[in-house]
């Protein structure tokens, strides 16, 4: 079986100077009860990225980035690079050794200002006392930070406990606040002929999969074989959860009580802000023929045929609001500069994402002051059923811009 | 999303002399609509494979099987890799040009005794009349060739229709005769808390996704949910498909009227012979502490816990049987010699095997005289449920040995 997709692993970085002992204790964690999956050693300027699936926190990746506090001087360059490699950061884990913190106290206000909570520790407690590191923690950062030795299993599974406190992975849920543990729930998948016999797209896999995790049986059907489906149930089911493409066709046949929603809005929810993204849906209803739309695709593979952001959104924006919008495509993790030049960004899905990475996204656009949805939002938006659609609640919103 | 399994796929193996022109042949049928998955560079001794994904045949792998048919003597240890070579072709396809053809006379031989179907091709057809090569392999070989120039694609719409002939893709279906298009099925897929979150094993994402393709709806279900889901319904389902692992818990659950089968019952038919695989399970009624059984597994990789081949079937026998009985395990594709010393042979569900793979490991498994079965056969046995099940009926029964 293949691993745990990256999209759907929490990312945890190790920040320290060279010698602080951050490869040691990343080892030292992937040591217990966890099960190595691949390491996969990164370029000169990319972290090394450890995949690991820990009974207690579930699937993550932890990410060895080598050098990042080290005296250096923090150039445009190399502080762009910095700020890449944290983009995609649930939790920066911080070692801290030296009395001169200068460059750890700049990194924590970068992370203040991603939004990435940081966790403190002082490595190597079996060689001096942590006691007055600890205390210059307390004042400098104001943080209680967790003293370990690589020696010691009960300091590495405090460690572990306090990353599972800020993880959470027991509330990263992709159908939370939908599906509940006596529901039954419908999924609507259509099937692509031309798609590789034998697969199924990983959002739906995904979905799936967690269903029957949390015990919940999850009917699976194509839309052409929906409505004598529920006529096979004693009650209606609790939810159906349809792929956004058929929304139309979906949509009337949903009894009422039934909640609707879609793959791409519940991934929406779990990966991102879906309250942010439903509104910069909402935006559309003011764009002009003179506005122009970013639609921003994760994958860097060509579309084989017709595709969901190249075809079938532009088609329907031009169609509503003007064959002379202009839309402009980008693919992979790069967005364009100005940013601020847009009046709308379209992400995709972001399957290859992680939580960490859309949310980086979506506080760029909030910064450049561009409204922001996704492809399954600015469906439901573009097809009319917005407003009947279910956000779910995966994850908390995101705060808002630290002052 | 990634390309279907090399399990799924029809494997077709091209044969002919260098220069006869199987590589042109092989491009040339893979540029008409259909879409080059990725070449997969072979070593010397291993042939090219080319997987394709074609409309009218599906998912299929071509092999170039490279100067296998050249003049050098064909030794046993190069016959041996011309037999590895064979052993996972569905259809081979000739390509005939010399005149002499004591080469390819030994080779239809070696494919008539591995019971692989052969398709004779005269190429280059724009280069010169294939008249008179036609009626010569309709003397020497009984067989009528298909003429193609790789210029006429009229020529090679033909040979694309013959080969579909030969492979029958519409009848390649797992649940076939288990399931028609009116029924609901139910899935029975237990989830194994230590597997990487967010995946599906293999048998269960190709059921499940072509349960879909057919229009048949599908609801999944753990084991602990099966009842409260069968209640859910106005009426029994038709079809109740579980792992194996638990046809302990789920047979006394299943309505009468409701066929209940296994995945890897279905695979077997699918990709083997369900009756002799069956008729392999009940041998294990004769045996005694002193047989010995062999446990052949697919996949090299180690298992990572409680494995089905390695801990729970050794535990089943042993408990039956004796603890006294000889269990020998080989992974991979290499079965030990000699074969003759085993009183039973019992093969993984063969997610990783192609259907012709599997039919020849049952040809070998016969010419040894020794019973062949497989995990899932076995373990319906050993559970007392193998009478209760719905063998299907996905493939034709291997013929016999030709005489």
């Amino acid at each position: 079986m293949e691993k745990t997709p990256s999209g759907l692993r929490a990312h945890i970085g190790f920040l320290g100077r060279t010698n602080a002992g951050k490869s040691a204790l990343v080892n030292a964690l992937a040591g217990i009860e966890a099960s190595l999956v691949s390491p996969q050693p990164g370029t000169t300027t990319d972290p090394v990225r450890i995949p690991m699936e820990f009974p207690d926190l579930g699937a993550v990746t932890l990410l060895d980035t080598a050098g990042l506090l080290d005296d250096t001087p923090l150039g445009t360059l190399r502080e762009e690079r910095t700020r890449q490699a944290l983009r995609e950061l649930d939790l920066a884990v911080m070692l801290l050794t030296s009395a001169d913190w200068a460059k750890e106290g700049e990194m924590v206000q970068l992370l203040q200002k991603e939004n990435i909570p940081c966790l403190f520790v002082v490595p190597q407690m079996d060689l001096r006392s942590p006691a007055p590191l600890l205390a210059k923690i307390r004042a400098e950062f104001h943080a209680e930070a967790v003293p370990v030795s690589i020696y010691d299993p009960a300091s590495l599974a405090a460690l572990r406990e306090r990353i599972r406190e800020f993880l959470r992975p027991e509330e990263r849920w992709i159908t939370k606040g939908i599906a509940s543990a006596d529901d039954l729930v419908v999924l609507v998948m259509p099937q692509d002929a031309s798609a590789p016999k034998g697969r199924l797209i990983l959002p739906q896999v995904q979905t799936l999969r967690e269903l029957l995790d949390r015990g919940i049986p999850a009917l699976c059907v194509t839309p052409q074989t929906l409505i004598k489906t529920l006529e096979a149930l004693r009650e209606p089911p609790e939810v159906i959860i349809t792929d956004s493409q058929c929304f139309n066709q979906v949509a009337p046949l949903v009894p009422s009580g039934t909640k609707l929603t879609s793959f791409s809005i519940l991934f929406a929810s779990y990966k991102g802000d879906a309250q942010e993204l439903a509104r910069g849906a909402r935006i559309l209803a003011t764009l002009k023929e003179s506005s122009r739309v970013l639609i921003a695709e994760a994958c860097t593979h060509a579309p084989k045929e017709e595709d969901i952001g190249t075809v079938k959104i532009p088609a329907l924006l031009r169609q509503r609001i003007g064959s002379g919008l202009t839309i402009d495509h980008v693919r992979g993790s790069q967005w364009p500069h100005p940013l601020e030049d847009y009046d709308l960004i379209i992400q995709c899905g972001s399957c290859m994402f992680n939580r960490a990475h859309v949310l980086h996204r979506i506080q760029e656009a909030r910064r450049a002051k561009v409204p922001i949805t996704n492809y399954g939002m600015a469906l439901a938006y573009l097809t009319g059923i917005l407003d009947r659609v279910d956000l779910g609640e995966g994850t908390v919103p995101l705060p808002d811009e630290k002052a």
